[in-house]
């Protein structure tokens, strides 16, 4: 009896690609590599015939892709999303090259879907973006011309995780059960809401503590039992704070 | 002193290729990797516009490529010409992954140039171009479709080949203060007293709470401002319950 392909529920989003014909590329750099969920965040144009040319045998992967308005919703039951970006940033983030974080995205992949997340041709992806994102990824280039093309880096990075794990020997298994980023997204409402209410966050001028709590809980990787027990504790402080 | 970069010497031969557009995205491929010298065998039209336009950053790679009529005219000076190709073929030939053929093209490049060789986009490389090759290098590919665009294949050689190099450090995190452990241990009791003042916590029966919460903290990696930016939250959820 065959495992299912460890590869199987790992998906590719693409973040506000401006160009049609390197959503059809990156269709058909997934396919090769056995990769077949690609959803895109507010694509610039819809995918048209330019983006059906390019996608050549990934034509079934561009027609299915699932168009969404939000990153969040392109994340949506996912245990693991990984941003792919070179560039440093000020609030850190566990950063990896890619040859290093493949077997943590293969290992990710048995417990649930995991994103593969790729920003704007031009601008890459955002601190916001990056703030969904658990882990932020690598691709080691040339310093002195690092950009590679959306479709290029969509290659590479399927071909680097496909390689990995060809030679993937499964870990312990563990009783860990992540939290979804569904878990994730109710927390974080949760707890701006409570930061709110208590003078600490405000709302007209926030500055960048969401995104700060954000990266630490990305960070630590959050399990489904501590998302429950910090909102426990947000709705004891709420509670209290309103008597 | 430095040893000069180990890929120095590896050239890219393009035999055949229909499209000047692919021709650009190889050179852009080419120079995020850090390899400069492009070889075209009898392309079906010479670089373009559109050639220019896909190379982008690597402009110069595509400006500088060489255009010569055979294949061995390409190879001309090299030790070792590895073609790429996942087809099996009547005459073998020594068949590797290029994973396992990575360490063996740097080998060969300390003693002098190597060249990784392409086929057109449709027909791949012919018997008689492999026949000027020393070795045959597979992309392994899903077997449903295993048909790479032709510059991708060139970024994902060229990335593997880099990687094996390990000639670019890794990205660098940007600068972290990481919480001492007084911090950590005045967070944590900040916390606990904050959490017993709400209720949440029965001081009488704490079960695992704490000890989850510091397990959930210790693998984030706390800095010192994300230590501080919680213990402002708290003071702000007791200030508030204390009105």
């Amino acid at each position: 009896m065959d495992p299912p392909p460890a590869h199987g529920p790992i998906r590719v989003v693409l973040a506000r690609p401006s160009h049609p014909g390197n959503v059809g590329a990156a269709a058909r750099a997934m396919k090769t590599m056995g990769f077949t969920d690609l959803r895109l965040v507010a694509p610039r144009r819809a995918p048209d015939d330019e983006a059906r040319a390019l996608a050549a045998g990934g034509g079934e992967v561009l027609a299915s892709a699932r168009t969404v308005g939000a990153i969040a919703e392109a994340l949506e039951g996912t245990v693991l999303a990984a941003g792919f970006s070179a560039r440093g940033r000020d609030l850190s983030h566990p950063l990896r090259t890619l040859r290093h974080a493949a077997p943590d995205i293969l290992a990710a992949a048995r417990e649930g879907p995991v994103a593969l997340v790729f920003g704007n041709e031009t601008s890459g992806l955002t601190n916001e973006e990056m703030g969904h994102c658990r882990l932020q990824v690598a691709i080691p280039a040339d310093p002195a011309y690092s950009s590679l093309n959306l479709a290029a880096a969509v290659q590479v990075a399927c071909y680097e995780i496909a390689t990995a794990a060809a030679s993937f020997a499964p870990p312990q298994v563990s009783d860990r059960m992540p939290a979804t980023t569904q878990d994730i997204e109710a927390l974080f409402a949760h707890w701006e809401a409570a930061m709110v209410e208590s003078g600490y966050l405000d709302p007209a001028n926030p500055g960048r503590l969401m995104e700060r709590l954000r990266r630490m809980i990305a960070r630590a990787g959050l399990e489904r039992s501590e998302a429950k027990a910090l909102r426990g504790m947000l709705a004891a402080f709420e509670a209290r704070m309103r008597r």
